[in-house]
């Protein structure tokens, strides 16, 4: 039975992207060698590197004056290096969930911060839409999209400083205005390829402004010198990005694929806003278009563990919700086909009418 | 035309493990989904993750008390984290080599580093046998095998405090007694899999006795609380790591890797001191089994540049030296086979036969 991936992170690849990683990792461009063999510094890794770079520039419009990274560690690590290089005396931080308060901990260790608006007393079903960000702060810190609540910010925001985005989830997944950031950050594994490698896009005039000593690995500057390769990069989650990126761009790019999640998107919202049995989690001019979240109507709770025995039965992956919101959550990357959501809402239906 | 790899690193690695690491990209266990698409909280990433942390525990015999750890960011992002974690007020280094200068460099901003020896003055061809280790530092520092200038440290040192090893370029070829040291750390993408990921073996008990605040992602502690899946961890060079030594124990373990090490390395090393040609350039009793450094004699100079492109002909890849040694480096790791080694000498013998 063919399943459907709807797995929050990693997540479903495009199957070109999954079978071209696999085929370079048994032999890369007839050398000979798979692709975990050769030299970071060999002609044919270095050409990778540039294409994937290239790629990124382009689907993403990416101006003069900004860098394309590719670091280890994960977006995790990029919380303090933020702050490590950013955060001089004061930061700006939205706090919209989980992964936004990590990122103001992380800010803590090194100056004030000011977190201009929460959701927390709402669980995070919401993403604040008034507040004032300090003209003095270094920066405003957003996450663009928040995969355990499904919610998402999808229109860039405006704000007195410069901004820095956390867009792990939903990066390509949409038209975003780079020129409104100074920092630009994601782990890969939910729309540009496996884990194990976090992109970063970083305006170079933003760095250098603090005083501090930054350890060589954590400041931005040392892996804008060396093109990414300071050290060995985690050379086969670049390929993968890669790959990803080339399936995007032949579909038609990030407009293309905006179109696709809205389609996608538009179909599993309509179908639970028009069930008996189902409701939704976000407010609806939060929800995101990457992690829909519902769960069962107060009436049908007890169904709940039924639905997903079912939903699995009929080849439905990773559709259980997070633990602190509950109930189901569809994580509709770009890869995810529209016949997945299809076979969900089919799904869905179903249950419904068998159990409402 | 059979290729012989020879390269520093990312290198050569068991064909078997190759070939595993693309099928599970393609699809894992029959389910449905590919390596890189599954989350790392389900039970097949979790049953990677154990199989991989016990194998290294039974290949290095690792006592209890210790903690082997999976981390992004490359081993030189452990030159900060040893330093961040141990380094109260003075930390005592080997000086061996480049990259036991970076881990100095990084050390530098956290505390006092006292350098007990060092072998600069003879472009580190020899690992210093004496010296003294202070009683108050906080652990010695040391680089178990230096790529670029063919030395290594075979057997374990003695040390009055914790021992801390970067052995990323010789884990897994020789036996090691682990309980000598507090901390081992090694990037994989020599010996133990593809770039991407980093082994670190601590002992829990030297943690914690630092003041300083360190970020959640730097702290050791924080990895050992969350099985190394605080956040989402490189999957796919994890199980490459975990097929590589699968592979390891398949052929005898760590005591049957130094076997065929020394094999490898007696047949070249014979070679090279039985020719009119070639020279090493390390110290023989400093030489290393990983990688073999050798030049052209004086008299032969202007050959090297010939010997290079003949070598490439008969499928010799990775054999330039490194531009600070010059001449010509064979990279003799785990997975190397002896015929490669054969194939080389083979090679050597032709020039000479030809060229001297």
């Amino acid at each position: 039975m063919k399943k459907h991936n709807f797995n929050a992170g990693p997540a479903i690849m495009p199957r070109i992207a999954v079978e071209n990683t696999a085929s370079a990792i048994l032999e890369l461009n007839g050398s000979g060698m798979g692709l975990m063999e050769i030299s970071h510094r060999s002609k044919d890794f270095q050409a990778i590197m540039d294409e994937a770079v290239a790629l990124i520039k382009e689907l993403l419009n990416v101006p003069e004056g900004y860098q394309v990274l590719f670091l280890g560690g994960g977006a995790s690590m990029q919380f303090a290096m933020v702050a490590y290089n950013l955060l001089g005396k004061k930061a700006a931080y939205l706090e919209t969930g989980v992964w936004a308060k990590k990122a103001i901990k992380e800010a803590k260790l090194f100056g004030e911060v000011v977190v201009v608006a929460s959701s927390a007393d709402k669980n995070f079903n919401f993403v604040p839409a008034t507040y004032e960000v300090p003209a003095d702060a270094d920066y405003f810190h957003i996450t663009t999209n928040n995969t355990i609540y499904g919610t998402e910010l999808r229109t860039d925001p405006q704000s007195p400083v410069t901004m820095v985005a956390d867009m792990s989830s939903d990066i390509f997944s949409r038209k975003v205005d780079v020129a409104k950031y100074g920092l630009i950050y994601a782990g890969a594994q939910k729309n540009a390829g496996p884990a194990g490698v976090t992109l970063v896009i970083v305006r170079e005039d933003i760095l250098g402004q603090v005083e501090r000593v930054i350890p060589t690995m954590l400041d931005y500057r040392t892996h804008i010198k060396e093109g990414s390769m300071f050290n060995t990069p985690p050379c086969v989650p670049i390929f993968a990005v890669k790959e990803t990126m080339k399936w995007v761009k032949s579909l038609g790019g990030v407009e293309a694929m905006e179109k696709r999640n809205l389609e996608k998107a538009d179909l599993l919202y309509g179908a639970i806003d028009n069930s008996k049995m189902f409701m939704g989690t976000a407010e609806k001019d939060s929800r995101s278009l990457m992690n829909i979240c519902f769960v069962m109507k107060p009436e049908y709770q007890e169904k709940e563990a039924d639905f997903l025995a079912f939903a699995q039965s009929m080849g439905m992956i990773g559709l259980k919700g997070h633990r602190s919101v509950g109930g189901f959550r569809a994580s509709c990357y770009n890869a995810l086909d529209l016949e997945s959501v299809q076979a969900l809402v089919a799904c869905m239906k179903e249950f419904e009418a068998a159990n409402a």
